[in-house]
């Protein structure tokens, strides 16, 4: 009796799990698509995440929305493009904007969000990590249909002296528990920080209640040790061929295999879709302290390869079949369309979502053909279609932020291309071969075939994606020092409150 | 009875030969480090040569001896640095020589060759594919410890008129039984031949011969499909990602597996060396047409990591454990030492050696450490000690060059490095952290520590190094269009020959 009540319930939650997998998205800030073994790099130190790939799909050509945290993320989580769901800036032309702490802006209350459509189907939804849609109270993401946060609502920039400038406070669900450089420290000068540690056990304690609970989880683990300043705990320190950088990496590839190992101790590793990527492309403005980007041209910030193809692999034990590679052309709002697929939840109707399910790209192996899009704040300054990616717009930063030592391209030049003043190529764009040609140096001959044919095929696309698109309230525009952290949710309990200026907004500055 | 005498045979020939396994090097031409799917190609199109990876040892730190054709396969086969052996020029200073078939020179009969001291040992020898040693007859592969050979002493250039330029022969054995583009069609419009099938079942009939004859052997595989002008047969043909250098490449990948394949099914897998590399980087001068170096600088004629660090795969089931990577800094001279060292052969001692076994590494994962020289022509460029890099000499090409659309570094600018003049840093040499910099960006600071630790080990080792260097006699001085290929041995047979102009030697020239 015993036996099949156990059998019955077994036969139920099994139903039930398979029409509903939990779904955890990993996302690495600032990691690039060459920074894993799988992916190249020289220095094969990713044995997890290459375990990971050749146990599940590999997505070489696998994008971000957006070559910068914030907008990225808002794709991820709204599965539209930071021109619509208003993560992008109007202050000037092709500028990449965020959210630091003097952003007035933030994640728009009409957006809809992973989280809360998960939320509504009966997910138990946690954040652990970087949140970067906006800090003040009414965009955090208990506020957006996440049930549990431990992280922090910006970067890790810092320390600050709490006087002319707060330091950044770290959450635990809607409320401060502390704040980077005073309760969560991050040692400039070794580069030493618990903090990946603790997001991975955040991370698995939550795994181990929902396992038990048998509730279907989102999971969406986004840790910034690859994010400057960059930091790995003592035991990683010195350990890896790259530096501090590969000391982060080596990291998040064992707290990667960590937390597999607990879906599996857990006994819910056949019963979750893992994806692992990148919010944009390695930071090579931080030179030797950035990540890398294999063969892609150029970094973080920038719309040409290196700042936005991400690594990417998808891992789903018993649903992925191993060892399989993707050319399927995807997006981080994929992430989106993929998860509410697979949770059987029907996306908004009253909107336009850039995502696409990827399940049966999972399952079957399933190619659709499907443009993607490179914007840098709110220009359009690049389309991929098949093979074929055309530049609009060609500029790695300007003139006088090279003169500082600012480069989004160092050690790269390609005429025209890597440009330190803002190209405009739109009555006859930039076209690349990427399968020949993935580093973007050789530009098609405009009076070839191929050029006009990939010329007029992409032209057509843009010209319906801009017939569709209704861009959203920028929310990148205004900044005030009024807003920043002083006074966080949660600040009073810990009497840690400071004392914010008066409101003073102001345009904000975004140099690239 | 019957049982027992098979028994006998085979525990005596299972002794023999696992003393003396067979050696089966696979050299290709100007293929790149970033061209495997395993060293991170995003179109990841080499689905044998991962898998043989995935079964063997990969060593993402292993180099050419010289970043062209000619002196990195003298190099190959005597175990010695191109300055030793004689593959080099004096006519410039640090220019790289090779054997066009203008050449005088060839190799000395005074060196010992890898296929000489394995001959000696009792095993049988053949090259199937490209010599490049010299095409005199004197310096041809079976006056030089080869018993058999298919291919050719050149590269495939051409098609010639057979007037002021010979075609280049194509030999069997010792005799030419025909010519490239006359009897050896390589379409110069389609890219079509099918000279990597012919390359391939000359490889397979030779194993299985040699599987029946129970004779240990060596089989240098040296195909030249990725060596411009670039070549497929029709079913590979269009058939890439990246075009006709894509095609070739999943050509050779499939080849790779016919010959593994071979070696199963002929039994001797398990008592087989296959060691898979390329003779220098990926040429990037011939820019869509040419390979992929991956993360590294530049290519091939230079001696940035681009054109000196090679993709390589030792592969020994049940000597070698599967899925195993290796950091150990190994050059093509190892494969002399190490080929040697397996069948029981004392190297030479009676000549310096710079080549080092691997066979501990293969078999235990040892890690010796042993300093990585790079020479163009007659100078030592740069040198490799554990991660430090340093450079006495920088150059890339010249300005004349460059302006006639010659680049070796496409898309590449760091100052001072990929310099169009020769740039001498002897007394302050510039020095590159390849761990946390493999694409030589960004020079360690002269004043650092740092520098002056990894400077002074490194100017320790070349005083070493150079205290003990004879330079042989320079081979690669003499030109003359007499002594091209108008009249190769056997050319009468087919009654083939062609009328020689009258000897006029003159000093080649060499502008890079
Ligand atoms: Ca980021
Ligand atoms: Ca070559």
């Amino acid at each position: 009796m015993i036996i099949l009540v156990g059998f019955l319930l077994f036969s139920f939650f099994s139903e039930f799990e398979c029409s509903r997998p939990n779904i955890l998205i990993m996302l690495m800030d600032d990691m690039g698509w060459g920074d894993l073994g799988v992916f190249g790099h020289p220095s094969k130190e990713t044995p997890r995440l290459d375990q990971m790939a050749s146990e599940g799909m590999l997505f070489p050509d696998f994008y971000t929305a957006n070559p910068l945290c914030s907008p990225s993320r808002a794709a991820l989580l709204t599965g539209r493009l930071p021109l619509r769901n208003g993560f992008y800036t109007t202050n000037a032309h092709a500028r990449n904007g965020y959210t630091p702490q003097e952003i007035v802006g933030g994640i728009s209350d009409r957006e809809l969000l992973l989280s809360e459509l998960l939320a509504l189907a009966g997910y138990r939804n946690k954040i652990v990590g970087k949140w970067h849609l906006g800090h003040q109270a009414q965009y955090l993401p208990l506020k957006h249909g996440f049930h549990e946060w431990f992280g922090s609502s910006n970067c890790h920039f810092g320390p600050y002296n709490d006087k002319s400038t707060p330091n950044i406070p770290v959450f635990r669900n809607d409320e401060m528990i502390g704040r980077y450089y005073e309760d969560f420290q991050i040692n400039r000068t070794t580069g030493e920080s618990n903090l990946t540690i603790l997001f991975t056990e955040e991370a698995t304690s939550f795994i181990k209640k929902q396992a038990q609970a048998q509730q279907p989880f989102f999971l969406y683990w986004a840790p910034d040790a690859t994010h400057a300043p960059v930091y790995a705990s003592r035991s990683f320190l010195d350990k890896s061929e790259r530096g501090l950088y590969g000391d982060a990496v080596r990291e998040l590839d064992f707290s990667v295999g960590i937390i597999l190992d607990t879906l599996w101790t857990t006994g819910v590793a056949n019963n979750t879709l893992v994806f692992f990527t990148s919010d944009n492309g390695a930071a090579l403005v931080s030179k030797i302290m950035g990540g890398s980007n294999g063969p892609f041209l150029c970094g973080k910030e920038t719309t040409f390869e290196g700042g936005m193809r991400e690594p990417a692999i998808a891992w789903w034990p018993g649903t992925i079949k191993p060892g399989q590679v993707s050319h399927q052309l995807g997006t981080v709002m994929d992430l989106f369309s993929t998860a509410l697929d697979l949770a059987g939840v029907e996306p908004p109707s009253d909107r336009v979502i850039d995502g696409i399910s990827l399940k049966s790209t999972f399952i079957d192996g399933k190619m659709t053909d499907r443009p993607v899009f490179y914007y840098r704040g709110n220009e359009l300054m690049a389309v991929r279609l098949g093979f074929y990616k055309a530049h609009f717009w060609c500029w790695s930063n300007s003139w006088e932020e090279l003169k500082q030592g600012i480069d989004f391209c160092p050690g790269e030049k390609v005429e025209g291309i890597t440009s330190h003043q803002q190209m405009n190529y739109t009555t006859q764009p930039k076209i690349f071969h990427l399968g020949r040609d993935p580093g973007e140096k050789y530009t098609l001959n405009p009076k070839s075939k191929e050029y006009q044919k990939a010329k007029s095929a992409i032209l057509e696309i843009v010209k319906e994606h801009k017939n569709n698109l209704t861009p959203g309230k920028p929310q990148l525009n205004w900044c005030d020092k009024a807003v920043m952290h002083w006074s966080p949710p949660g600040c009073k309990k810990l009497k840690r409150c400071l004392t914010p200026p008066s409101p003073k907004p102001y345009l904000c500055s975004w140099p690239h």
